[in-house]
């Protein structure tokens, strides 16, 4: 990840600096020390420490950054999560960037961590999905591990899942899963999307590893649990929010699927309290 | 905004497809034609149709691309946005990166137009910030304006926003307007952040064009609109939600500035619905 | 694949031509005409035609290729495989970086195919490795697919291999599977590296859905697929050449890996044939 | 080389890293330690201990790289050729892209002193070509000067060389030439390509500094020295095998040009043993 | 400052040393140790200090630079102005993009402070404007702050200009004063171009910041300066050359915009000693 | 050449238009129609149109862009140069990228037609250094093309040009010589750099293809041209101005190498006059 991290953090700091810092440049000299402190202001799970240290670094090696709250955690409203000390120019003018990494990313393991501790005592795993915020999507899916959440495929390069036009250009769910497993890499699973239940039997007979239950109601998808018997990993799909996971939980599917863990997770409230001559 | 979604919409595919959409190289045939249709699953503003026809374009620029509700406009639930038609494999591995953007700026466009609705017959207008989604900036400041609000700076080499900390290490706003009145660019107005009400008098008397309000009370932002008298434009500013906007807009502030608006704008349900041989 | 080959394509242009070809700036004159033939000077299997027409289009949209020896089809000695017609200049700029793709790309297509085909009548299938060179892997990975093998995971981020170094951090081969299998994305199928029949049960144990039989003899691997009885997808791997594909087919192991495939594959000899003023 | 060095290390880092090295990530514990020795499978010349070292380094900063078999040195089967200690993780991660260069650079060395050492005692120079890897032909070409050969131009901007086709839009060789030295810069030496003597008569008298004397059979190479008598440059090229190069080494020719050395040349055998909480 | 300085350096580096300096590689011994004396060959301001050790540094990060004259001070002939030492290579192979970069940005400080000396005792600053080097704005512009001067808008989307065009498209000087103040961000004050004193009347009742007097003589220019009383900053504007300074800037403007500071400013003289073995 | 402006063509844009062109996005109707004239406001020699071209393409490919004065004509006053018709927004948005380019090119071809004038009936060429703006050496050699010179290398990947300090590293003229014929690649002439007559006839014993006759004066430059005979190119070289030139070319050396073409040219004033509605 420390790749994707020095990419996406430099093209940040492009973003918001551009010809540079007007402000700071005019009004702060260019020697003077302080020290930032990173404060939760709401209380939250943390995620991308590595991230804001490495847009402060960028600016300055040689400022020091103290992570005191680390992915993962928990942070109570007013915690000091990370200081950062050094000259106050490259403090400043990296303040709004790595707030941006921090709060979106905080956001995400923050939500997946309050959604995760629903499925509590049963056998669901709330995963993500590839409803990402286009060029985040490492990142997030980082972020959605440190709230307890687990990912789906990265990519559509890195897992086979095939949906209904998948089905329908191949000549049916047998056909599709055959052509897929003869050519597409050995060490995929194959997952199949099923509108119903005849369909959950016609894919689990196609001896696939997983099948997407898309958009059905708790009903059906205890029924599916009941006629799939273990023989695959049953994935609850389609649209699913906080007030429903409980219920789907409990119908034994193994994996539920939730896109608004990463493009509609609100923004953790993170703010940078700056003192100079430090 | 052109060059920048070229860059955005080819970074975004690269993110997705990697080494290539494995499940759609071996279900589809190459030549297999087909139309998609996006789809609303959600009233709201739409925003992004750009971003959403480039990434089809990418991937086959003889893909047709016809957009039937545009940027700024509503959709009720049900409506057909937009048309793809073509080659059905690069529209299926499209699909989800012209849906992530058009999801997210459509989001921000559908809270923006919502949360400017409260500001009708005041003065006051809806204006973003910089607490933007990294590398999204441009994407989502315009998004804002489709749904109705108005741009803060760009970012900050296009702006002079002095804050606390370039107050102290400059010795006091008088000290740090002077110091940016004498070398940043003509051309950029000068905004003082403020925490009370003798600071904005102070800002006043500098002579500065902007003032922001920060997380002051209702009844602090009157009094402040009684004291400038129109001498400056007043931002009011600070974690401001939904919820008091209305009587924020009263006080006859000029500005309200709202982060939420971009980081935290739920995304808009927006699907696509395909159908082959076609 | 489109979008690696339009970067590969560009990158190798800029690196052949740099700031010009000089000698055909110097001697061609700009508008003259002219078609190229692209030939087969050895018996192989063509790979990488549209890598190839992709780089004359970069220097000259206007011209024409025509394709005549399709990827995965095999070539005479003295066949035509292709022709590009237009300008003369792009054409001799482009010559060597298209042949540079084209004849790599067969090379590896060539000797997968004759490779494979020892393995007619196994149920053995011949795939490759991470050992490509670096830049070229999803090409190259491509290539092999056009001979008639299959790919192994595409890289580290989209398949589990856990070797010996993995077991030991983790402390042994079920706590190393357990330990993904709690973790990594569930759409991958996890696969252990073991070095003897022992390990091989206990991977069998551990629930693995492939074992990797690192340089094993061919006693060994028979025993193996006794051992398995078709419980796991059985690897046959390590440094494994020609000389050999038969005897360990025989065995009756589900796969074959070898580096030699794109690390060490001759290029097939390709030339252009170029007639001016045509 | 060190820029070149620096892009293509991380281009390859990326393009086998992804998202991140999933099996390492889920059983390596984050600060464990450890040792990885580059070990010589094969007999060989090496080449590329700066391009691995910089790949491990570019993981991780503070890894421990030391070169114990330089470059343009012999490595005998066993030999530990380098050592990397630090931490395990990144030690994992980089083995294969460090390994894939080390292999790919190493091989071209080890065919590049085996071939030329078949030249001992001419006056013939082997050399290579631009038929080189896409990406990679800066290191490729150093590769070739590690096994002692030299290098031909770098690109098709860095020096001239006439070919048939230039030839004829031109005119004539004459005419060709006469072009290209009231143009071109003035540092370049010319050559031209010549298909019979009667061919490098002309060349001669076109005062050229350079002649290629393509696809010459030896009788005819033979006397082309003797015509030429030390006025030109004599480069023997096409198609030229190890077989053939003591023949053509004997007729007098100043160089040999063998397309082979970068495109076909196998990789040399190198792994990297680990050994963990060193 | 700082990431466009690493980019640029790296580009310019790239640029000139492409596959590595053949003469310094093959002549100077990769551990001799030099140093290089920067010296002024002519009288000048000095600046892009830190862009020339950036590029030595890129090369060899141990290499030591130590600068004697700062950015924004005066040199005189002959004086040493930075020292770099460390190994020969990098610094014989870095010394021209050095200086290339040094040379321009030096450059245009010398003749901004000689041109913004014509300006002493009145009101007017001399400006720089978009008419730069492409690729060099950020550097160019800073430059021109380092030799006295003060920057115009930094790009389209830094600040607003209505010029000629935009008025007629729109409809009138105050049409499109209305339609960019309803639209553009608050932050941008807003300047308009006119022709003649009509269209600054019309300008000033439109409640513009500043207007730009284009091509005006110097009498229609301190008529402009009467008229305006104060109201809006003018700017003095069109192919303005060092003889006509004194005589604008005693009309009483506030500005005066001159883009032959950036586009045709000679290079400073500046060229490096290198002694060896030191 | 297409390659290298097309990057250069767009990061030029990137640097102007950010985040957007503000003034004409808010006052130009998106749909309105315009033409654009090109016009030299000086005479001179025109270079770089289709870099213009390029820019105007890059941001509406539907413009159409015709040259009526094509590159190395000269152009008088008020001379319509190039017309430009579409769509009016993206013609004003490129017009300052494309002009910035337009006007620093033909500066170069204007100046290098004067001075190349200085040598008619001498077998002096004027040629020009590396001593060009970062980024834009392959467009300023190309402009120096334009005006009627000559290149020397393009970067130090592409010629030898032995100096000072690699002779005294190598211990001798001769010695520096001797190493650098033994690797480099033998397509590249060998220059010296010599200070003194002595050194000339050391280098010319040594060999060399070309001398560089360092800051010498004309008498001494007579003697050079006396002692070589021919046996080598002579070229002179170090701060040459203007009023040098006639005299220097009298003593009969080759070639007169000027830094002053590509670091100091003025721009060529150009403009751009758009009619709307046309």
């Amino acid at each position: 990840m420390k790749l994707v991290i020095a990419t996406l953090a430099r093209q940040a700091l492009v973003e918001d600096l551009g010809g540079g810092d007007l402000t700071t440049l005019y009004t702060i000299p260019p020697h003077l020390q302080g020290t930032g402190e990173l404060i939760a202001r709401q209380a939250g799970v943390i995620a991308g420490m590595a991230v804001a240290e490495q847009v402060f670094k960028i600016l300055d090696e040689r400022l020091k950054f103290s992570c005191l709250v680390e992915d993962g955690q928990a942070a109570a409203p007013g915690d000091v999560i990370a200081r950062v000390t050094g000259r106050l120019r490259p403090i400043l003018s990296a303040e709004r960037t790595a707030l941006n990494f921090l709060q979106q990313l905080s956001g995400i393991a923050t939500r997946t961590r309050r959604w995760a501790g629903e499925l509590k005592g049963t056998r669901a795993r709330l995963v993500d999905t590839r409803k990402t915020v286009p060029g985040l999507r490492v990142l997030q899916k980082y972020a959605v591990r440190m709230g307890g959440g687990y990912n789906h495929r990265l990519g559509l390069d890195s897992g086979i899942l095939i949906k209904d036009n998948h089905i329908q250009a191949a000549g049916g769910i047998r056909e599709a899963v055959e052509a897929v497993r003869n050519k597409a890499p050995f060490t995929c699973k194959i997952e199949v999307e099923v509108k119903n239940l005849d369909e959950l039997q016609e894919a689990i007979r196609s001896r696939v590893e997983i099948v997407m239950l898309d958009n059905m109601d708790t009903a059906a998808m205890a029924r599916a649990v009941s006629i799939a018997g273990g023989r695959v990993l049953l994935e609850a799909s389609g649209g699913i929010e906080f007030e429903r996971l409980k219920e789907i939980a409990a119908t034994g599917v193994d994996l539920i699927s939730c896109g608004a863990l990463t493009h509609s997770a609100p923004a953790l409230d993170i703010s940078l309290n700056v003192t100079g001559k430090n």
